[in-house]
This record gives structure tokens, C-alpha cells and sequence, in this order.
């Protein structure tokens, strides 16, 4: 029996069953990373698409247009990186404040094509349009994975270990000292700030984990690992088990953890955009996947606990256990019993 | 020597510049009602994306969320029979307003949905965010068009007869009935509303034209006949006659621009969301044309004029020539200048 769904997970799922069940050429529908098309090449197609909105996800006191520009492309090749997958196409639809120059456009323009650039993406149409109310940003992101490489969410396994690619909870770090104004070193409130407005995708990352079957479920964090992982764990019809002592926090969140008098954990796990790729992995399976890592060139990924049976994201410490599921960021509130109405 | 470009135009144009020139795969880049890919099989990708911002494209006080559901897919679908093709997979992203129930937003899932089973189209995915200040709803859809079938806006030639597959104005007549309240007869007022509301997209002439190669140019009329028209002169390097005698416009619109002391052909020209097709044909196909839009059960299109070499619109009447190039619905306006700058 697994828990019901409330917030935005309950909303998706009904509007999912409005939608019914993809034909067969569907590999991956709705409530993964991409939509996950299998046509009749040697490649599954992704698909995914993310939206950003002023005053939700970004505000323009803090963020350049040509850094929003770079993100918004940035947060979709991040789903197909969560895939395994590398990104092919890209289409954009930018609803502009009629009152604000155009020229800003531009700016947001080529932020979006620095990106595309640097990860060999091309953008190839898209649609602008009036929007009075503040600026916003749709990008749709198409991209490929070899077939039997792709990785979903629902792959883990109760023994499996859990990693992630990063440091946690750096740009949730850096967008404090941006809300907040907080007087911080320059260095530090650099590389946290860059953290949040820059964030890179792990493509790389990604593709190794698929090409060399090293991970059984794999998400990027968008929404902070408390959430993320959770999606992981109904997906995969298990739970998890998040070791305190092993999540990464840099001594940069641990200072601003500390201006903030907040647990620094509570930052880590409920605070979002990392932009970090999640997953897991076979218990026999770690050495090589330390090589592989080594091998590319990458940083070696950390251990943040392991799967169990059951369900629900529950942190370990020595003061004993908590139940973390879903802590993270949440578009709405959402009556499951409404969505069974509805649906 | 073609005139510089402004407004919407522009931008797009500028756009288009910073984001460089896409690979071969890529056939029909930015510009055209869809992104066209050619993939190693037998068919062409296509792939496109419109948004729908409350306050700009629709109002709720008029439009229920069933209707703007069905809507949203709808000018998406529109686009893919304006290439052609045929639609085949949907993601859909929904900035919903936080204070407004969501089971308003199950039933705008539920709109989309039953136009996605009514045209074969299938939403695989998304993405759901708060947007605070008002509701927006983007679509992306996917479809196909066979190798070789595939109509583009710039084909048209001098001497090629220009097409309409419906009545034009009966959308921007229902929205002026919605926007002032205007006292009509209910029967008028329902078929012009639903035209409004609830526009079918003509993807069965989209097809035919394709299959049948019975179009040399091809394009949706989703911004007036005067702002479409002008993409595909500018697009085929050509220019356009429209005969005003030839415009078809229904009693219905008559009788509402009566009502409004407006010329119905201003409502015709300049109003926008027909999402009628707008084509042009060889002269000597014109009998197969007929003949085949018979055979498949469809209205006969409407001969609105001709192409012409040079460039521009120009409506035709007794009264002399008069030039309507893009005078239909424009986003922006932007200076041609700023764009050069920034590209």
C-alpha cells in the first residue's frame, strides 16, 4: 500500500489519467525526467519540457536576462542528462512584458544560445508572445539515448546505493544571500551565487552512468533531494535511507547555514536546484563506478545512504530517524481525494 | 530588395540570428509554422510549440478551462496542418495560478485530452508551475509528415492562386460578441462564439494538400489574413493580390460588423484565430483541386486572389489597390535598428 499523493504529484497524476494510457510506442509517459518516445532507429527519443516564471522561480533583481536565458535551457538539459541521454533540439517560447525594452530578449537570447552551444544543443523554433503580467519562459528540449541505456526513475533496488554527483544545497545557499542581501566573503557568496544562477547540466555524468549501466534509477534535483528522491522511491516502489552524516555540504553552506541560524541539513535537502544528478546503484557495482568517474574526468560521486524495502525518504542520524518524504519544494496544494474526483 | 522588418517579426528575426545556423538535419528552422527534422526514416519530424497567456490570448470571464483546454492543443495542431503532417505526441506545461482551485486545472486537462483523442494525438508529459499573476498554458506537439510531402510558407509562385479552407472573420466577429457584450440572435451569436472558442484545427486538408501535392505554399491563419498572407510572401520571395469581391465573408460577419460600424473586411483582414489554412496552388491544378476536397468529404476551399511577383499585399477592389501587408495581430513592436544591434 503506498501512501496517497498530495500537492503537485497528486495534480500531475490526475491529469495524467485524464490524458489515459500511451499507446506502445510510449516507452515513458508522464512522471519521469522525459517523455520517452521509442521509434524505430537505434535510439529512444526524450522529450521534456520546463517552464520558468518571474516571481516563481526567478526574480529580476538578482538575475541577469542573459543568465535566465542560459537557465532555462540549462534546467531541461538537466532532465535529459536524469535520463541518461544527450540533448538534440531545443524549442523556445518567451512571453515578454510588452512595457520592457525587446533589446533584453536578445540578451535572454544568447544566454540560451551560450548553452546550447557548450552542450551541442541546437534551438531550431519556438513562439514569442505579449505577456503583461511579467516575463516567462517555456524551453522544450529533445534529445536521444541509445536504446536499453535509457535510465528512469524506477529502476532501484532494496540494496541499492544511493549517490549524487555534488556538493547539495549550494544554490539554495547562494539564493539566500541574494533574497537576503546577507554579507558574506566575495569569494564565498561567488562560487554560491554562480551556483544558483548558473548551474551547469550533467550531461557528461548522465551519459556515463547509462553507457556503462552503472545506475538503476537516476533524477536530477530540482526540487531539493528530500522531494527528488521520493520520486524515485514511489517510482521504484521502495524506500530510502539517507545517512546525516554522509550528505555533502560544503563549509561555504555550513557558514551561511549558520548566519541564517537554519540546520544546515534543512537547507541541503529541502532547498532546490542543485542541478545535481541523483541515483543509484548496484552494492557490487562501487568500484567501478569510482573508476568510471576517475576515468572521465569527473569528480568522484558521494554516497548519501542506500534503498530499503517499503516506502518513504527517511533521514538516519545518530539521534535517531525522521521521516523526510517529499520536504521539498511543492508548486501546490492539492486535495488528493479532488483528484479522484475528478479524474 | 525586401523591407526591413518590425515588430514581432523583428524580433524573431534577431533571435533566430544569435542562435546561428542549424545543422542539415534540420530542414525548416525558425520561421515556419513548425520546426521540420529529417530523421533517417521515411517521414519528417515536425515540431512545434505555442502559449496562451491569460489577459493576452484568452479571458476567463468568457472562456471556460474545458474550452481553453481544447484550445491550447488546438492552435498547436493547427500548426502541424499547416506543414502537412499529422500530430502524433503532446507535452503540455501549466502555470496555474495558486489561489485558484485546481480542479479548475483537471478541467482544462480534460479539454486537452478530448481534442487529443479526436485528432490521435497523444500528451505524454509536462510540466505544472504556480504562476501568480495568471494563468498560462504552453503546448508543444510532435507529429510526422512523409519525405517529400512536407509544405513549407515558401513555395508560392507568381501566378499561383491563393486559397482560404473556410469563411474568415467568424473567430474576431465571436470575440468582439464576447468582449462587448453585443445583443445578437442566439444562433448567430453560438456559431460565431464557437468559432471563437472552439476552433477545429484542418488537419484533414493539411493532409490532403500534402498528400495530394495540390499546395506550393502553406500556412495557418492564426494572426489575420493580412499578417499571415505576409509570411508566406515574404517566406516565397513573392507578392500577393487579395480580391476584396472575393473574400469570403459570411452574413453573420456582416452583420456584427454592421453592428460595430467596422467594414467586415477590416474584421477579416486584420482578425486573427481562424485557424483556417491559408494556400497557394498551381493555376492548372485548380479542377484537382476542387475534385479532390469533394472526394474527402471537405468543403471546397475559397479562391482569395492570386501571387504576384515583387513583394507586399495588396487588397483589390473597385475603388483602386490598397497595401495590407501585416496589418493583422502583432505581438510587438520593435525597431529593426535595435535587432541589428544586438544580433
Amino acid at each position: 500500500m503506498t501512501r496517497p499523493l498530495s500537492g503537485e504529484p497528486a495534480l500531475i497524476a490526475a491529469l495524467a489519467r485524464s490524458f489515459g494510457s500511451p499507446p506502445l510506442d510510449v516507452m515513458v509517459g508522464i512522471g519521469d525526467d522525459c517523455a520517452v518516445l521509442d521509434p524505430n532507429g537505434a535510439d529512444c527519443l526524450l522529450w521534456t519540457m520546463d517552464t520558468l516564471v518571474e516571481g516563481v522561480h526567478f526574480d529580476l533583481s538578482y538575475i541577469s536576462l542573459f543568465q535566465l536565458g542560459r537557465k532555462a535551457l540549462t534546467v531541461n538539459l538537466s532532465d535529459i542528462a536524469a535520463m541518461g541521454g544527450e540533448p538534440l533540439y531545443a524549442l523556445f517560447s518567451l512571453g515578454w512584458p510588452p512595457a520592457r525594452d525587446t533589446a533584453g530578449a536578445l540578451a535572454l537570447g544568447k544566454g540560451l544560445a551560450q548553452v546550447a552551444r557548450d552542450y551541442g544543443t541546437v534551438v531550431i523554433g519556438g513562439d514569442t508572445v505579449a505577456s503583461p503580467q511579467g516575463l516567462m519562459l517555456t524551453v522544450a528540449v529533445m534529445g536521444r539515448v541509445p536504446r536499453g541505456e535509457m535510465v528512469p526513475r524506477s529502476g532501484a533496488r532494496p540494496g541499492d546505493r544511493l549517490y549524487v554527483t555534488g556538493l547539495l544545497g549550494e544554490s539554495a545557499a547562494g539564493l539566500e544571500i541574494l533574497k537576503r542581501g546577507l554579507h558574506v566573503d566575495p569569494l564565498l557568496k561567488q562560487a554560491l551565487v554562480t551556483a544558483h544562477l548558473e548551474p551547469q547540466p550533467q550531461l557528461q555524468a548522465g551519459r556515463l552512468l547509462a553507457r556503462e549501466r552503472l545506475a538503476t534509477a537516476l533524477i536530477d534535483i530540482s526540487d531539493g533531494v528530500a522531494t527528488d528522491l521520493a520520486h524515485i522511491c514511489r517510482a521504484s516502489g521502495v524506500g530510502a535511507r539517507l545517512d546525516a552524516a554522509l550528505v555533502p555540504i560544503s563549509f561555504r553552506v555550513w557558514q551561511v547555514a549558520g548566519m541564517l541560524d537554519r540546520n544546515p541539513l534543512d537547507l541541503v535537502l529541502k532547498g532546490g536546484e542543485d542541478y545535481h544528478l541523483l541515483f543509484t546503484s548496484p552494492n557490487e557495482k562501487g568500484e567501478e563506478l569510482f573508476l568510471a568517474f576517475a576515468r572521465t574526468g569527473l569528480d568522484p560521486p558521494h554516497l548519501l545512504g542506500e534503498i530499503v524495502p517499503g516506502e518513504g525518504v527517511v533521514l538516519s542520524s545518530p539521534k535517531g530517524d525522521t521521516e523526510i518524504t517529499g520536504a521539498g519544494y511543492n508548486h501546490f496544494r492539492f486535495d488528493q481525494e479532488y483528484a479522484l474526483n475528478f479524474a
